[in-house]
């Protein structure tokens, strides 16, 4: 993409520039589901070798995620996620619940999650951290700072 | 992108279909900021007035904005976000917040959003509906249905 000719300067493009691939996100799917091996990144997304390589080496040096050793099988090499990869989690959980909303259609959403907290079926909402309401498009005021 | 060969049906990935493009993501940012004007989105974006135009049908078809008159002046015509187009937000908080948190380097974050309910900066986290508790990668476990 052209760099923006008069744009706002602003953290979503920042994060769309590490993660502005989908391939990236079901990869990252994928990795919260613990699968941390690379057949079976290839095996779960039908994704081609040189495309996975290609991301997850972007990933590591984004340091998202980390390649590491397998502690039982020293030849194998086992991709996990940093601090910095957990934390983009609730941009999973947002892209989840909006398709779940607005694309499952009569047969429901396709996948359930269980928030362990409180062993409910999770249903992830946005809150502010200091009062702790849900947050919407129409409760937010911008400041450029 | 190939369809998944043996894909998990899920829906990351039915909403990324749909979202499955950084310009995408930066009209929506635009139209949050109250941005409705083909013109406007011209001049905030740089964006080429051929991508602008297949990208704003796409989500107009995808009943995620919509199109009508100006109601001062109807030649112009405005777009604004429906119903499914706001709930989109909570996907746009999330990619801010991991910006703010990891590539905003020393100077901070570039914008900040005022949370109108409580009047503080808003600091977006994402919580269980039921339990009210903030939700981790780590507190949640998958459940086919």
């Amino acid at each position: 993409m052209e760099p923006l000719a008069k744009g706002r300067v602003c953290s979503v493009e920042r994060t769309l520039d590490i993660l502005g691939d989908r391939w990236i996100f079901l990869i990252l799917r994928e990795a919260y589901f613990k699968v941390g091996y690379y057949d079976q990144f290839i095996a779960n997304l039908g994704i081609a070798t040189n495309i996975l390589s290609n991301r997850l080496k972007a990933l590591v040096d984004n340091g998202i995620m980390a390649r590491e050793k397998d502690p039982h099988d020293a030849r194998r090499i086992r991709y996990s996620l940093t601090q910095k990869g957990l934390d983009l989690y609730p941009i999973i959980l947002a892209l989840m619940k909006w398709g779940d909303r607005w694309l499952s259609g009569s047969e429901g959403p396709p996948l359930t999650l269980i928030h362990k907290g409180c062993g409910q079926k999770l249903s992830p909402i946005t809150c502010c951290a200091y009062c702790k309401a849900e947050v919407t498009a129409r409760d937010v005021e911008p400041r450029h700072n």
